[in-house]
């Protein structure tokens, strides 16, 4: 291999992939980015094996060829290249070359052939749609999946493409979020699970927020193509949570309050709450205020906070956290709460318009 | 005590008053805030015994009084208040109540009596200097100073009053770091040795560089005045290191370099030679040039940096990371690089105005 390319554009994309490749892995070649100049291109390449990264740009291609380089240090190095020319070139003893001005730097590679090559996808459906539909189902969702390992399928979240829409969803046990978003046309409806760290990745790849985006199928994987940037994501198996039979069918209290009142008085209630890990706050709804009021070894925190409501008064507690989280991921000036009872989930979603919802479990211990 | 305050000025003073509560302490009082009432002003103080911060905001003192508040969470609190007018009130049971719009929240206290009571100062002596020249003298230095506690005095910063100039010293048994500034008429000459710690908090106070800044001494203590805000700290007790006595007699080799594309190639270097913790460098002076080699498992960087030249050629290894700081913190175009051979230590100085001077010790360690 050996070609010119400007370093720019060679940082830019080392740091796009980067974040594909494994950090501590048992097998350290994983944590390589793969480069392979043909066809003037050079085509940067990272994978952990759930999640790979493509990026491909300009280069001066004299001779083709393929390296695999320890990512983390090359990434950093080349950000410090940015305005030089650079000329790539490799050795016959697996030795990667980096000329820029007078200077060089070597870089010992990795084999490769223990290097896995990038899943070829062929397209059995696609989900399309638009990249801030994408953005959207995204980050009203995932901060509601699970974090640890207890059940694996709860660190994916489903995509469910039905009747010309897509409805995200991610559920921890404790709360779940569902958005949802119109879909484009091509595809057939279906069901897939995509893990949480793959779609916090593809996050950062939407930056035209009117363009068409294809999640392209296969089985159990999942491609998404950015102009130069090629994204794939391995899906996870098995039968996700019957999300539908959690959702509460009657109300019993619905309250409206202004968000913005109220995200700040959970925020200082989350402050005080958290000082000595009892993590929740009550709520007293009553005539024409929601009390909040927080408590922990360190003081307490009362806030009265002025609401419309309709039906019946009550008194529930909830981790704080969860509220203030789904409170925070609402875009809208107002926000409704329906509730059942001390016992049973609140439901929390925008007052205008409908397109995600959240469902928390009330704290059931009183103190 | 009972009084009103501003939200906005409480949050920024609880924020600078911070910075001296201990955290983790066997003593927990110390992670507290104490809060004073008298004479139209809220005087907060914290102190971990080495350092104390008191800062006084105005206020409608309706009620003179003292309370000690848990720091951190009471400045994480107020922060979210800058929009409100605020009173704090605190009761019988010691409990400090804070009034905002229709809300409230209390902090239970620790007991006043447990508290440390704030140093006076009676002023033995005084080193008076511009607020940029003090700047100058921390900045310069102290990131020479050693960071463990094997030798407790050079976690100190020796400040050196002497024929109309003040002298800092940091030094950590492989490297130094000097810078000199002109000291303003009043006082006599004097040492003393204040902790880095101390240091790096009071470089956050100087904000006008035209002032004058008066450091007042009273035997084992330091005083700074910044307008509102007091800050005092302990000096470290001993005998500084002789360091006049290890800065080298002659120079055999003198190097100038330019000072940005020197510094770029050691950040390269420091890259590499970081990657396996064989953190040295080797440079190869020669002719017209100085070429900079760092090797680890990783690979190789070579750099060649043009330079003036007088006196011998020589090969020399250094810890990478101590040259990087020394190039970094020097404010010139070129610097003078002093040697005597691959043994000796080095001189790191700035081409123009030699107001700093960093001494490195080479590595001897050949491989």
């Amino acid at each position: 291999m050996k070609i010119n390319c400007d370093g720019l554009s060679l940082s830019e994309a080392t740091l796009k992939v980067i974040k594909a490749a494994g950090s501590k892995t048992v097998n350290p070649v994983l944590e390589g980015i793969k480069l392979t100049a043909k066809n003037d291109e050079l085509i940067l390449f990272a994978t952990d094996k759930e999640l790979s990264i493509e990026k491909r740009i300009k280069a001066v291609v004299m001779e083709d060829g393929e390296a695999v380089v320890y990512g983390r240090v090359f990434c950093e190095f080349v950000k410090s290249l940015t305005n030089e020319e650079i000329e790539l070139s490799v050795n016959e003893n697996n030795v990667l070359k980096i000329k820029y001005s007078e200077n060089e730097a070597e870089f010992n590679c990795f084999d490769v052939e223990d290097y896995p090559k990038q899943k070829e996808i062929e397209e059995e459906n696609v989900i399309q749609l638009k990249g801030k539909a994408l953005k959207n189902l995204i980050q009203k969702t995932t901060f509601c999946a699970a974090l640890d390992d207890a059940r694996p399928i709860l660190k994916g979240c489903l995509f469910e493409k039905e009747k010309g829409l897509v409805r995200a969803v991610c559920l921890d046990g404790y709360r779940m979020g569902i958005a949802e978003e119109k879909a484009g046309e091509e595809g057939k409806d279906c069901k897939i699970i995509v893990p949480v760290k793959s779609l916090n990745e593809i996050l950062k790849f939407i930056e035209e927020e009117d363009v068409d985006v294809f999640m392209v199928i296969e089985k159990n994987y999942m491609m998404i193509n950015f102009g130069t940037a090629t994204i794939i994501t391995t899906l996870l198996t098995g039968e996700y949570i019957n999300y539908r039979q959690i959702l509460p069918a009657q109300t019993e209290t619905k309250v409206t309050v202004k968000k913005d009142l109220f995200e700040r008085a959970l925020e200082r209630a989350n402050l005080l709450s958290r000082a000595d890990k009892n993590n929740y706050v009550n709520f007293e709804i009553e005539e024409k205020n929601i009390t909040v009021l927080a408590k922990s070894e360190l003081g307490t925190v009362t806030e009265c906070i002025p609401m419309a409501m309709d039906g019946k008064d009550l008194e529930i507690k909830f981790n704080v956290r969860f509220v203030y989280d789904a409170i925070k991921a609402i875009d809208s000036d107002y926000v409704d709460i329906s509730l059942n009872g001390s016992i049973n989930p609140c439901i929390i979603e925008a007052n205008d318009i409908k397109n995600s919802l959240y469902l928390i479990l009330p704290v059931r211990k009183f103190n």
